[in-house]
């Protein structure tokens, strides 16, 4: 428990706005965006690095637990405290003073509470974004600590990728700052310690600053529908896509006629826009785009577009039963909304799963075939990011009692069993590991990676920091 | 030492041709590609990762040091032993068997002991290829121990970036492999292991299978020289390149006048392109490509470029003093040229260096202005990565008995200090950690890094392994 007297000392530390001790203020850091609920001992409200090591020092010294806590948008529990009301959270969200451009470099120095939608809001002017695109609006320590994917990974990478420099405090009796900020794309002076503090869910320390890679704005872009012939034809396909389009490729994100239909049926905004409004088995959302603005020596990018699916329509077997040029903003808002309408088709149990490219199709036909036998009355909604082989695999139960703790534990094991087992895909694609996958990383993980990691937790932050036990 | 015991025994393990003990068949493993020259007890040359793994443990528990292999082209001294006479090396040289193409998801599964040119030539029928170029013909054990970038890091990035998995051998007793190569692209579920093995030259593992990320072979290109207006008119013209070709953009490489003069002076084959031959101060090689065939609706891409150029060159202020596309054998021959012919200019003392991009000008010009009063004799012929911030900053001495040891060790000295403590630069950009540059690390690596490197060497490989030390 955090007493009193602790209280005191770091609200000395902090300021009085740096700590919340009671419940209605502390509600906001104990919920998370879609799972958990848990209880904290007390809120800590930094405002710079040196206020994170100083209060992280007090506790690690006072053997208070921590758990840091980003724009809390995560899915895996990984930034609340559990349900012992022992925990403090260590919020970023005041940690948003630092935003420091440097465009020659297309490189941004960035203080780790700052969200994504404020990056690129203040970025627009630049003709530069972050380009690690989510549906969620999380602040940017949390993405690191996830190591978040997204929707455009096919053409820019992950947050890993586009790291250049972090600024980390380890939870050590001295709240070491470990200075990882340089900067430079190129430097290979030893081990590159930044890659422990991405994906790792804070465990190893917690990221308050970072450089990030900036990409030119996309200036412009044509998206179409694609519905692919058989589920065998979506990897030729893609691979066709990516032979005539290269680097102009910068989605191609699948829709099951499932998670479409949801969607339809629950998002009012949205349109039809199918034949008939007959929604196909699949349909790939691709999207091209080109970060110059038209010239007028160049065809139109719709027209590139249209010419390319053209090409592929024309070739003997060509994997095409359909395709069409649409607004981008449209067919976006229709994947967009894939994820809220499969929510309101019954109980959800979901799934962040990858697996090498041409396995998502193959691990989907697998489970239509053997899901039904093993749980009758569940249905797959998946949709997700062919390009990169990531898929959001949500099963859906049109009769929400039939799902009790039990069944969803059932459930649960059997999926992650033949994704991992049977398919060599992983557990968690993007959405990294908390208190909610905890098991599956126990299961799933060699026992020497786990005594690495353990040894690596010694090292860096031994005090008790972060939600999960890689060890 | 090692005796003849042990010879006898790792015979055994190997085969009779898996251990070279005559000092003529060792000849070829103990001198590096440019500078060093050291004795090897024994070279081991397995021809599988279980092979690796016993021959490992054998040496760990009967105490012999081991240097890790691989091409050995290498400029730090990072893969050749010491000149004790006491380390074996082991040689990735028979690793070559594993090429298993996985073109769904533009991955290669690979031995460490293929070379690029290999690799490359093998997958050239796929349209596809491994994107790290370089002018060397590595291994590809040894391009990820050295975690090499090149001419294309500006679109490609660098071997870390376009590695998907990897298989690793411990020097522990049990010679322990670690199993990371699930091929994935997306794949949160802790600590990133693969990233320690990558750019650590061997030290807390050898590298003995991987999992490249492929990409699409470039079927279109097109080259231009740029003259920029000023040395401070590089950073705006690639900023113009980068706004208004994006991701065709494929190198942005500077070339002082220095270096391109050393190079027509003493590479035969090389034609003066520059009018009346007057080279420039500072020359720009620029590269556009795509990877797709030209299409009918297309401007052809020589068309593109020119057209860009004279965009920029009709702008208020344009950066360009002059510029001209012309044929890319022939403009990369140069670029290709410049190492060679900087060896033949006088005594060298070479540096690979990186910065922030607008550093790596102010850098150079810093250096024009206080090296003469510094060093006099001594002139600069930088070439390098402006788009990335790796500058080759070669210092040559006319008259080579000005350079004893005790010079070049000032003038190093000198160098790097201006590089990192005045211009936040590394010391080594894409060339790694070896022998020939530990002092620096030494030097320049926080006191923590090192606590941290050496428990993990503790932690990975806690027998004698590789020829640096990060602890």
């Amino acid at each position: 428990m955090v007493s009193e007297r602790h209280k005191v000392a770091l609200a000395e530390i902090l300021g009085a706005q740096g700590v919340v001790g009671d419940s209605s203020g502390m509600a906001a850091y104990e919920s998370g965006a879609r799972y958990d609920q848990g209880r904290a001992a007390l809120v800590l409200r930094p405002r710079d690095t040196a206020a994170v090591s100083a209060c992280v020092a007090y506790c690690v010294r006072e053997g208070i637990s921590l758990v840091p806590q980003s724009g809390n948008t995560g899915l895996v529990s990984g930034s609340t405290p559990d349900a012992s009301g022992t925990q403090a959270v260590l919020s970023l969200d005041r940690m948003t003073r630092i935003f420091d451009l440097d465009i020659d470099n297309r490189s941004l120095h960035v203080d780790a509470g700052i969200r994504l939608s404020d990056i690129n809001g203040r970025l627009e002017q630049s003709g530069l974004f972050f380009p690690v695109d989510l549906g969620a609006d999380p602040r940017i320590g949390g993405m690191l600590a996830t190591n978040t994917g997204g929707s455009r990974f096919l053409r820019y990478g992950d947050v890993r990728k586009n790291t250049l420099g972090v600024k980390v405090v380890l939870a050590d009796e001295a709240g070491t700052v470990v200075d990882l900020m340089s900067g430079l794309r190129k430097n290979n002076t030893g081990v590159d310690w930044k890659q422990l503090f991405v994906g790792t869910s804070g465990t190893f320390g917690i990221v308050t600053e970072c450089v990030l890679n900036l990409e030119r704005l996309p200036r412009q872009v044509s998206t179409a529908y694609l519905v692919p012939r058989t589920a065998a034809a979506v990897m030729p396909l893609l691979r066709m896509m990516e032979e005539r389009l290269g680097s102009y490729l910068s989605a191609f994100e699948g829709m099951s006629r499932n998670a479409i239909g949801a969607a339809l049926a629950h998002v009012p905004a949205l349109r039809n826009p199918f034949q008939n409004g007959d929604v196909p088995d699949y349909v790939i959302l691709a999207e091209i785009s080109r970060s110059w603005a038209a010239r007028a020596d160049e065809q139109p990018l719709d027209a590139v577009l249209e010419t390319v699916l053209a090409g592929i329509w024309e070739e003997d077997g060509a994997p095409l039963a359909d395709a069409f040029v649409g607004p981008a903003h449209e067919m976006w808002a229709l994947r967009h909304a894939l994820s809220e309408g499969v929510k309101h088709a019954g109980r959800l149990v979901a799934f962040d799963l990858s697996f090498r490219r041409a396995d998502v199709l193959a691990f989907c036909d697998w489970m239509k075939a053997e899901l039904p036998r093993e749980f009758a009355g569940v249905d797959i909604f998946d949709f997700g990011h062919i390009g990169d082989g990531g898929v959001h695999f949500n099963l859906v139960a049109g009769n929400a009692s039939q799902v009790d703790a039990a069944f969803e534990q059932r459930l649960r094991d059997w999926v992650y069993s033949v994704a991992v087992d049977r398919f060599g895909g992983s557990f968690s694609a993007e959405h990294g590991i908390g208190r909610k996958n905890q098991a599956y990383y126990d299961r799933y993980t060699q026992q020497k990676n786990k005594d690495l990691a353990a040894g690596l937790k010694r090292l860096t932050s031994p005090g008790s920091l972060g939600s999960v036990c890689f060890g």
